[in-house]
């Protein structure tokens, strides 16, 4: 690792974009006005942002296109309060002409850039810390409170102080059991869980370059976990295949310029990484997984907006074909959409990790925010592909949450104990 | 409907079964002490049972190859609570040599026959009211509290005092539209949910010869909501394909005589059976389906020991193929088993599900228990296919819970407000 200090002039990824929104240059600490483009409420905040909106007085919402109304963290309803949200999320979109509304198509942050919302250059915020995931396709996205979205609902615009820029460079081939969960998950270690609080994060190198949309996600996903205000990936020619738009100029104009200026530059060498785990309690308490080799384990989580996604139900699917989870162990497997869901039951993943013994559930948080299947008990073990392992998060305060990649996870579930995949 | 009273010689199914275990002629009102052959407890109990059973200071289990330990109530687990369970059966299991343990296998009384336990003419108790499930394949099987199991576990036998036998004859070939379950509904609806108590019920005749296994065990489940001890099938080659025996002249023996005596005796003919609804909040509250024809529902649930099987997701999948829930209904589908879960996976059923808008869960118990997912809250209207309507039982007491068949609960799904098939 390697702590530099940048140039002095040009701009970075995220002041191009707030540049480019509010029709000039901005710098790091400036406090512009932006129209929004989209706003994203999940079920919890539905009822609290819609209260909010209506103390405040608005007779109308400003964009009702730019609202994404989605049903995830109490999808299917384990409290009797749960459906309560739900319908007054549906009546706030028939009241204000809201037209979209997703009821049971999965996770938020999934579905922002997966059912066509979110663009690279856009700006989006969203009542979820992990809002940060839209910047995997190029685009400004955060996560604010119930009452900054009710002034967007009315509104349409938020004010934004502009972030200074970390810049992340990963460059090399990974090792072959090695996934953008591990690098994330290093990265937080080395920079702590406030090492980034109110930054950019750019993530660039050969490394991030050669990944996937889907593992960029992963990456865009945990910014928040070392504090960020986003995580942002240069778009290219795989973010506009996945976002169904032209590669063309103005897209290709999205990228720092050479002598951007940060406030810290971070290097990685790819070959160096290894299988990492974010230990028991803390998002930055990271070890190598062969440090803790061996230890017990009831319950495996595959699933949430972090790594709920096809290639990484794939890669678990990989790992388990033709074997079976330890008996002992539960491994619940929760696709981040129903359109993941669909494709992996239409390529047979599905069914490779159902024979493995694993509990597929229905799309939604799940587990991952405590209200799904699989809450635990104290001193159970559970190793989870989501982004946080906070005291209490998946049952009692005494619950040992280790997260890790996909494939760790998979492995671990077969061996029924750490295990390196 | 024909009230008779029977003749006066020969033996029920069930003096037959319990009769054939003592090892000598019974009659209803003796009290005998057999052999149990199964044993069956539920994660719900498994705690109380074995604290009981401590408690009496048994040092073994008489029979462990007998129990059967099934995790399905609290799978994937919503409280923290709930894992204790699992773990002190997985103690239990481990330290009294018991090996049928299944973790993650499916519903209770779905296993019970599905995994090759009970077998025609077996007794078999279980810590849950519809243990009289098993009365499909020909055995008489009855729920027990925790403290007779305890006792089973200890000594190996149970007292029954023999049930007299209402026997119910149905002939002739069902509406399209009208399911075993529409047949139960109107079977409990004329008895009263009172009107069986400690009675077993035979059912018989052309319609249920035709009837699939998995549709028998449809009415042998809801035998005990009309207060029955068991609701009997003769074993036919059908039973005997299903169990993977010999149709030979023991199971060819296991039949009433034809003079056998009845406390009652109710006839009906196919043709005139009409879908029906168990209405709020009662079990005997049938209407037929047209009655209540547009009331709007909120909810829909395909699934439990009832009607969770491959034949009932599948005449869910012809209704709604190429279709779509209604935009603000929830259709939750829970295959009763992994088996089934896997079945309806490899032969497109849950695509179609899935493609059609349901919300397709992890096999097990589900909504039904009000444990699983999809928990209504005040004045949510919800069509299950289930079997308890029971105030309370899937949320709020105000929630208002309709019984249905699968064909029912689809047609309901896609009109948004309860409809024929």
């Amino acid at each position: 690792m390697d702590w530099i200090n940048g140039g002095k002039m040009g701009k970075t990824l995220v002041e191009k974009i707030i540049g480019n929104k509010v029709g000039h240059d901005v710098k790091p600490g400036d406090i512009v006005t932006v129209d929004v483009d989209w706003c994203m409420i999940d079920d919890i905040m539905v009822p609290f942002a819609v209260q909010k909106f209506e103390e405040m007085g608005f007779s109308k919402v400003k964009n009702p296109d730019s609202v994404v109304l989605i049903y995830d963290h109490f999808l299917p309803a384990t409290q009797v309060d749960d459906t309560r949200h739900f319908r007054e999320g549906d009546e706030f979109a028939k009241k204000y002409g809201i037209k979209n509304v997703h009821r049971t198509d999965g996770i938020c942050h999934q579905l922002m850039t997966e059912a066509g919302y979110v663009k690279p250059g856009d700006i989006a915020f969203g009542t979820d810390s992990h809002t940060v995931t839209y910047g995997c396709v190029g685009a400004f996205s955060t996560g604010i409170g119930y009452t900054e979205m009710a002034g967007i609902l009315g509104t349409g615009q938020l004010w934004i102080k502009v972030p200074e820029t970390i810049k992340i460079e990963i460059d090399g081939t990974l090792p072959g059991n090695v996934t953008s969960k591990d690098i994330i998950l290093r990265i937080i270690g080395d920079l702590t869980a406030s090492g980034a609080t109110y930054q950019a994060i750019e993530f660039t190198g050969s490394t991030v370059e050669a990944m996937s949309v889907a593992s960029r996600m992963t990456m865009s996903n945990m910014a928040v976990e070392a504090g960020a205000k986003c995580g942002l990936f240069v778009p290219d020619d795989k973010t506009c295949d996945y976002c169904k738009i032209k590669y063309d100029d103005s897209i290709k104009a999205l990228k720092p310029d050479n002598d951007a200026k940060y406030s810290r530059i971070l290097r990685y060498r790819a070959e160096d990484m290894v299988p990492v785990l974010a230990c028991p309690s803390l998002v930055d308490n990271i070890h190598p997984v062969s440090e803790l080799k061996g230890t017990k384990v009831d319950q495996v989580f595959l699933g949430s907006c972090t790594n709920g996604r096809l290639e990484d139900l794939r890669t678990a699917a990989t790992i388990l074909k033709g074997k079976h989870v330890a008996p002992f162990v539960k491994m619940i497997v929760t696709p981040a959409s129903r359109k993941i869901y669909r494709e992996a039951l239409a390529d047979g993943t599905l069914e490779i990790l159902s024979d493995a013994g694993a509990i597929i559930t229905t799309p939604g948080c799940g587990l991952c925010c405590g209200r799904g299947g699989g809450i635990l008990s104290d001193n159970e073990v559970v190793v989870a592909t989501n982004n946080r392992n906070f005291l209490g998060r998946m049952g009692t305060s005494k619950v040992q949450i280790y997260l890790a990649s996909p494939a760790t996870a998979a492995a671990t579930a077969i061996a029924g104990k750490i295990t390196e995949a």
